[in-house]
């Protein structure tokens, strides 16, 4: 039985959930009828989601009713991003002596932890992903989660068979989890780097790459050069942290990270959001003054970024012309043909208009391609192409 | 004595005007309240302007009290945009044997008529500007409104002493109207183009460029010339007309006109549209594939695009960073400083952050430099130099 919006909750658990966040009742109900705060589908529809962040409460913390209370798996932080290096990791970090660098992996965010007696991956926006869920359970040493019941493992899923951001780049055969942080239930509380490092190696999880901790009054100029190295291997760019976590991270990504991202806008240009767009392109802008490049170079960021976008939307208006339909291929592998079905149910459940494709043996799994349809670019483009005007 | 919006209306006005109109008086009070419908200001301030568009009255529409009833000059009419010239052409002006193809000027679009018995210039939005109607009156032959007090002039103010859109492209010493259609009042009905052209002859008006009738079969391609032409002075593009004037018109522009939006655009990266930036992206893309580019032609569209965006997005980031304000320069040339005055008192009241420099002597008139002030992106980009995240 599926229980999405607008439904009837019954006021004695709405009073309980009302004295746990402590908010008056008729503000909880108000956050049921508007979707703020919804149920998770079928087997899962005793975990709550916040779809957006109310009152301090971060988007996609998920809630549920434990030993006669409630415990929450908070949401990702949102993590700030510094438009130049220097002098913005001063000013933020203001106070420390050192800090922490870390590679941002370009996958998809997902959560970690037993909750209910299963072991769950929840997604940035608080939705109990099946195939996640499963990959989750085969590839990390579970153990972790039967000894830190309290502690949630923050990650990245990066691979050729993430459905969502499928990347080839970080040598990986199909996926892995790649783990960022470690935070307690219910307060969010990180653990410090240090700490983090300990219990990650000690249940060999992988973890991400850990450049090395900096002063504060030369962590620009470290930081420039760790990015330009990981941007010539098409890496996504790096989190900057407080080595004991108390103060928030700030984010820093390579050009060729924003060209990625472009490419990827401009191929669904009527799909993706004008903010995306140019918040990208206003990066390159500040990159190119603060490390004050020549003529060559300039001339060079010029390039990249005209053909990252007229190169994709070429492509695409090309494709449409040339009568085929434009989409977004992805693939899973699973063991069980049964994962690829919940997924499908999932994503179709999300709203996603994805086709998938026959299952092909490998190994003792199955390979599954999946097209997502891009039907807003793909009707657009199409009527232009008959004489639509714009 | 200046009256706009939620205004008090005498009720027998409203019941004249509603009449008029053909809406209901409800319907008129509405209209006022909203400012939907408002006055223009000063001694203008019986002629009301349409806001908005209307029930298929034309946004920029302006109305005012003749012989007991109303006149009104109607707004301009939003011309189309063809993405691909082949087959839009062919699908918009079905059924006509010809099309015939101006030039599409880039300054400001200004009607001129005698309304309440004198020369006014109107803007786009309905205003009635102070320096274009003075302008006007300087510049055109007046014996037309006497003989013609039934007619309006729809042109371009184009050249470097327009305020709006400076253009140094098009030889003018300062600024001339150049005229592309004249329509009846009330109506809005143009007329056809021989019957136009006769018209602003016999008077000496300046008009738009003609460049030809081409049957409908070929005009794509004949436009393509055209605008490869226009495009290497750096013109803005054409407009396709219905000879007879009785379908309504398209309009087709340059890669060059794109790109010099774009630049303009990304001087002023937090005040621009997003919507506005995209649009011209996508048109580049549209045209190298209506144009089957090889990979040089390509390659080079591609730069020029990633020019026309990091180029001005750099020089505004290096203003900031070297202290100093966004501001776009425009100017003004005046016989009397008194039309100085009142256009400065005009932009004040339309909101617009602008300072007038020194009037400087240029033969029996002054020229003056307006800065207008560019606070967003000014604001936006101290900041983030000074730290801030995005």
């Amino acid at each position: 039985m599926s229980r999405e919006g607008n439904e009837e909750v019954d006021p004695e658990f709405v009073s309980r959930l009302a004295s746990y966040l402590g908010f008056n009742k008729e503000r909880v109900q108000h956050l049921f009828e508007k979707s703020y705060l919804a149920r998770n589908w079928g087997k899962y529809e005793n975990l709550l989601r916040f779809d957006k962040e109310i009152s301090h409460i971060e988007r996609g913390t998920v809630l549920y009713e434990k030993d006669g209370s409630f415990e929450a798996i908070v949401g990702f932080p949102k993590i700030r991003r510094a438009m130049v290096l220097n002098p913005t990791i001063k000013k933020h970090f203001s106070g420390l002596e050192k800090v922490a660098v870390e590679e941002k992996m370009n996958g998809y965010n997902v959560r970690i932890a037993i909750a209910k007696d299963e072991i769950l991956a929840i997604t940035r926006s608080g939705y109990i992903c099946p195939y996640t869920t499963q990959k989750a359970k085969e590839k990390l040493n579970l153990k972790f989660f039967e000894d830190f019941p309290e502690l949630v493992l923050y990650g990245e899923m990066v691979g050729p068979d993430n459905p969502y951001v499928p990347k080839e780049i970080y040598d990986i055969e199909s996926v892995e989890f790649y783990i960022f942080d470690i935070r307690k239930k219910n307060s969010g509380e990180p653990l410090p780097i240090k700490k983090r490092q300990e219990i990650l190696e000690k249940y060999g999880f992988f973890q991400v790459r850990f450049f090395d901790e900096f002063p504060l009054e030369t962590a620009a100029e470290e930081i420039e050069k760790i990015i330009r190295e990981l941007g010539e291997i098409e890496h996504e760019g790096v989190v900057i942290k407080d080595p004991d976590m108390m103060l928030s991270p700030l984010k820093y990504t390579s050009s060729q990270s924003n060209c990625s991202d472009l490419r990827h806008a401009f191929k669904f240009y009527n799909e993706t959001g004008r903010d995306y767009m140019l918040s990208r392109i206003v990066r390159e802008g500040f990159q190119t003054v603060e490390w004050d490049e020549d003529e060559t170079e300039f001339e060079e960021r010029c390039m990249k970024l005209g053909k990252s976008i007229l190169g994709p939307l070429r492509e695409s208006i090309r494709t449409v012309k040339n009568g085929q339909r434009l989409y977004e291929e992805a693939r899973i592998r699973v063991r069980d043909l049964k994962t690829a079905a919940d997924f499908e149910g999932y994503l179709k459940r999300l709203g996603i208009d994805a086709i998938f494709e026959e299952p092909q043996p490998i190994g003792d799994e199955y390979r599954i391609v999946i097209k997502k349809i891009n039907k807003s670019t793909n009707d657009k483009t199409h009527a232009i192409l008959q004489g639509e005007t714009w």
